[in-house]
């Protein structure tokens, strides 16, 4: 790329540090966008400027808005006794898609990790409390992923609601609806069985 | 994502425009972008606005450039007496990777498509032929792709080249470097034996 264009390079470097985006598919993207007529590609920039802008974190919840207070947080329509605590704002979207719930949200931002100097305050707790006392929350849902930080972030949180007397429930495991039973691996199908529900 | 906020959802919808890039990944970047510093993310569009309003077209041979001429055709040191022919600027980046050619390029931007309505004149061949006419260019490399479209252009192009007496050439076709044969299709294969050379 030496004999190339300085402006291109830029571009493409950019690129380069999205997720899942390597040098080939950089450069497939910039020659692609080196196409578009100019006011296109200024309408993608300015999106981009625009989102970076508007994007607050609810105060309440800390889901993303454009405004104080996040839609799911401001719609009267919600369920305000239950609230539903996710590490990442992408989590509320993948759970808002199911239709599933109706409840409110709390996102986390992050997993505790005491070697990354993750603590209790980092990751919303005590905004979580503040939120649930003297509140109508009758269930805290915990979804988070099933990993080491995420299971010690479930077992922190469960305890510390402890005294409040709410009860603290979690996403069922089990087999993903569809798959096979011999492709599933021991701790899942182990899960899957302890759990097992009356049919 | 429709609790979601719309300067987001504009986004993914601009970056799931993009070559490679399916609905999927467009959030994941998104959600990405979304914690990034404010600065960081302007300066990625500074860069894109940046792109589209510097970058022209080279007057002589349609290869991108900051500039009225491109850095190929503007560069003393290059092989004045070869025109490689390619269909997109990209082509004109893979070529220099080799470090196997120092001549100049012609970028055609498209194939010859009747279909579509892509004659000559949307290929830049009156642009070739006045640039080969009274200079000193003695051979013209067909670096096309080797599909119906390519082949016919290269055809084309050999064709109205004729009466100038130059030199027409084209990329060899074979195995791949390290391919094995019997990953080989006939055609390529068939080539490989029709052109093969002296050991």
């Amino acid at each position: 790329m030496s004999t190339f264009v300085k402006s291109i390079e830029n571009l493409i470097n950019e690129f380069k540090k999205l997720p899942g985006i390597g040098p080939k598919s950089a450069k497939r993207i910039v020659y692609y966008l080196l196409k578009q007529p100019e006011h296109d590609i200024e309408r993608f920039a300015g999106a981009m400027v625009d989102m970076g802008a508007k994007i607050k974190f609810c105060k309440i919840c800390f889901n993303i808005s454009e405004d104080e207070i996040c839609n799911v947080c401001s719609d009267q329509a919600r369920d305000r006794a239950k609230i539903c605590i996710v590490e990442e704002v992408s989590d509320v979207a993948i759970i808002e898609s199911t239709g599933e719930y109706r409840g409110l949200y709390h996102v986390l931002g992050n997993l505790l990790s005491p070697i990354d100097n993750i603590g209790p305050e980092e990751i919303k707790i005590p905004a979580l409390l503040e939120r649930i006392r003297g509140s109508e929350v009758e269930e805290v849902i915990l979804a988070l992923n099933p990993t080491v930080e995420g299971e010690s972030t479930a077992t922190y949180i469960r305890k510390i609601l402890k005294p409040l007397e709410i009860k603290v429930t979690r996403l069922a495991s089990g087999l993903p609806v569809g798959g096979a039973i011999e492709y599933a691996d021991e701790i899942t199908l182990g899960r899957a069985l302890s759990d097992r529900k009356e049919f």
